[in-house]
């Protein structure tokens, strides 16, 4: 519906007024190339008029498996601009997770970088629904390792542009349209396909802007991976204030830190892991302005957030997950906290919050959907519900019905209400670990170890890692008469999944912790790995 | 529609998130006292159940006819949180204005600061619709000069809300539903009754949130008042943010002063002139802080944002109308512009700019909607559209249906796209006068002019003033025979309309320039009024 007095919410009303507004602002920055806001307009121009010549139409997936590459940006409004669903695919997974996604997903065009051939050739043959696969070479990537069967270059793609001379209208018939589908690790091991709308993603913008206070100043390194929920929607965001995007392909300490120095960067989000790699690095040093770090989950050690402070970092905690376009809540900063010392101020910031400014409240609540006592200590499962919401499961009408049960998302997060209205967390309620910011299914694991013919029963939980947050680890019972070694069992896991999920540490034993029913009892060995720390979760 | 993944826009939102995230912030400042969030929201569900304990249902219309202070603050929450429609009155409207707008809007209640009893008293027995009156008053302001027939006491109406113990949910069933209506002077002389809707207050909100960057340090001094487009929505998007309203009764130089040193202000609204009465204020001094000041139409002279960037302040130069909820444009500042001389600068920000972030794009076009040519020369229509514009005039399909022909809805201000698509005005199509921030029909002023009985004809044009940047001027033909004064004359049109309406100047001619068809050209009297000015309009 669009009257006179109304329009459709969509990001991409934000790329086409800065392609005009701030034309000849910087909009991405990669290596030793920058691109204006209207060449960076005109390029996902191209590319949207490139998809359609290859026949994607309105409602078709398009899936995108690259780092944070320029590319990938463009492809944030390219897809969308082209009346299509971006699938933006974690580049660290496994070929068979990588089908999987491709065929649920029905995407009928892949685009990747180089760098993941020898992911996708396995499969490439294999796929139900891709009819397209590009690849694109990158000048600061690596050349493909192995060719693709069956694809073209992305040049060759983009070549198609000249067909289809019309440009699309940066617009949409419908708000309420999927804008992209993030899959995610869930309890069953199979990822999800998490719906996101034009709606939803534009508030969300909003959103960002506020809490990480961007505007047109904002120069954002991209340490945050933009296949994680779209990069919290800051791909969008900073292109509604006309900021620059700082594009890179890796994570790496001393890389962040040339690129921090070199731009003047003003904005980067992460995971706790990335706060860690940047304290580390040989090249930290404090800061001649403030350089605002927007991390989500469990916050960073208060010795971190102390150090990091030192520098000239402002630290903005959020918390959300993938069902909810990333962060839902902020620890809203209190005047009134400039007033304590650093390890109360400390504890209270590493809370998670409130719910931000476009989401609604968040809740805590008991099995039958009661607000437990805000007394910070009951604990009741974390829920949420809104515009900031995903819509949906995609093709899963039954786990969006559980995850929706009561008229609010499940979280799966267990925590606490303070009285002064901060949701905490204490634990989590479904089988997910999160290390080094991606969620792992501990069921997922499990399988893959089970597979081994050596193995009886198994059992994975997250351990601490001062690293990486959470790190898997596997409790094995093995088949009597056999000694699988170590190292073999996880080559074995390792050929299954991604290997950031397979567990960093196996340990035998003669018998798992068991109820009366047989079911086992994961507590009792979270209990044990995690003496000593205050919650049961890291970030 | 309210879903899991969906919840209806709403500036109520705002309040309800701020009273608990924000609830020790304060929330208003007036004279000695102070209020935070919480108690704010507290007073706002109060004045809500007291509205519904005096009968206010869903979709009525309640009347406010304030100066800017807290009461009329909380009316704009207090209303929609009863589920009403606020109808905030221009104050400085004479008796039978303020009566026609109330019966027009059918309002049911109407509350007034006992300042205007005067305005009220004579009207208040024949009102067709308002069934309770309240008078208001403030400890800072006068006691009633009159008795209001029939008016009972604004703490009566509040004692109200004990019978009404249910508190109302900061939400609504749809956010297409009307928020306010806003009462503008036309070309017709009738005011015209602007609706706006709750999710275009809500996406307004965030719009002044980016473009004025606001936030919870925010300290907004009320300069700008609060009947006018609802104070540009900034009622409502400084409750998003959590910063702080500074409430006066009066815009008088040293007052405003006084209050922008104590409080440290940051933030403030006005029209050119309230610029210039700043300016020109004795205790004028230079500022130890950037305080932003969003301006509205034709901007301060090139040497008054001089002065005002010299002692610190930082401008913001918006343009809109009532019926684009206040600001629908933006002077977007450009980096490139910094290196240019000020007399170039200053004249590159007084073009009216680009639309904001929530806006759609505006338009320049010709009579059948094509737009001119971006050459900075041709003269065109702005028109406008989307969220940020009005769903139309209050009963008056008629008048609705002409204000959006073609899909867009008419300004009736002239002016020209310059090749950069930033806009500026050059000319208004319709016959209305902007005389210090409030607009005047010259037409109204004409049919009061013509009233008096030596009036032969008469025509009525603004001509520039140093101090309101527009002034209404009559060329008067008198009946043969008759020579009216000018003081007597003008006496009678204060008898009519507003005295701020009533021509300043009255010139005696013997003939109108009129066309063959005898239609008056007001362009010729404008011509020589104006020459030597760049532009034949000022805000």
């Amino acid at each position: 519906m669009s009257e006179t007095w109304s329009s459709e919410l969509t990001p991409l009303s934000f790329l086409q007024r800065s392609g005009e507004v701030f034309a000849e602002h910087p909009a991405v920055v990669y290596g030793d190339e920058v691109r204006t806001y209207r060449e960076f307009a005109a390029q996902v121009q191209q590319r949207a008029r490139a998809l359609r010549a290859a026949g994607v139409r309105p409602g078709d997936r398009v899936a995108y498996l690259m780092p944070n590459v320029p590319e990938m940006l463009a492809a944030h409004f390219a897809v969308p601009l082209a009346g299509a669903v971006l699938v933006a695919i974690n580049t660290r997974l496994a070929p068979e997770e990588v089908r999987y996604i491709l065929d649920h997903s029905g995407a009928g065009v892949l685009v990747l970088d180089a760098a993941y051939a020898g992911t996708v050739a396995p499969v490439a043959r294999s796929l139900t629904t891709v009819r397209t696969i590009a690849v694109a070479v990158d000048p600061l990537g690596p050349a493909p390792a192995v060719e693709v069967p069956g694809a073209v270059s992305f040049d060759d793609l983009l070549a198609g542009a000249v067909r289809e001379p019309a440009e699309p209208a940066w617009a949409v018939d419908d708000e309420w349209a999927p804008i992209s589908i993030n899959y995610t690790s869930g309890t069953t091991g199979r990822p999800k396909g998490v719906v996101y709308t034009h709606r939803g993603a534009y508030l969300n913008s909003f959103g960002e802007i506020v809490h990480s206070a961007h505007d047109a100043g904002s120069v954002y390194l991209w340490t945050l991976p933009m296949f994680h929920c779209n990069g919290w929607c800051t791909t969008w965001a900073l292109a509604a204030v006309g900021g620059t995007h700082v594009c890179l392909r890796e994570v790496r300490g001393d890389r962040v830190w040339e690129l921090i120095d070199r731009h003047r960067v003003t904005h980067l989000n992460g995971a706790p892991t990335v706060l860690t790699t940047i304290m580390r690095a040989d090249r930290a040093h404090p800061l001649d302005r403030p350089l605002v770090v927007t991390t989500a989950g469990a916050p960073p050690s208060p010795t971190t957030i102390l150090q990091m402070e030192q520098l000239g970092f402002r630290i903005v905690h959020v918390y959300g997950l993938t069902e909810t376009y990333g962060p839902y809540t902020v620890n809203q900063h209190q005047v009134a906290w400039d007033r304590l010392g650093a390890e109360e101020r400390a504890a209270l910031q590493a809370r998670q919050g409130v719910g931000m400014l476009q989401a609604e409240r968040v809740r805590v609540v008991d099995e039958d959907m009661n607000d437990v006592p805000a007394d910070g200590t009951t604990v009741g499962e974390i829920v949420m519900r809104g515009n900031n919401v995903m819509q949906g499961y995609f093709r899963d009408p039954e786990g969006t019905a559980t995850a929706f049960a009561g008229g609010w998302f499940h979280s799966g997060d267990l925590g606490v209400m303070h009285p002064d209205g901060y949701v905490e967390l204490r634990d989590r309620a479904k089988d997910v670990i999160i290390s080094g910011g991606e969620n792992i299914s501990t069921i997922e694991i499990e399988h893959a170890v089970a597979s081994h013919p050596d193995v009886l029963e198994v059992a994975v939980i997250g351990v601490p890692d001062p690293t990486w947050g959470e790190r898997p680890k596997a409790f094995v019972v093995v088949e009597p008469g056999t000694a699988p070694a170590e190292e073999e069992l996880l080559e074995h896991v390792r050929s299954r999944i991604a290997r950031y999920k397979a567990p960093r540490e196996v340990e035998f034993v003669t018998a798992l912790p068991k109820t009366s029913t047989g079911k086992v009892q994961k507590y009792e060995l979270r209990e044990k790995e995690w003496s000593g720390e205050a919650t049961r979760i890291r970030g």
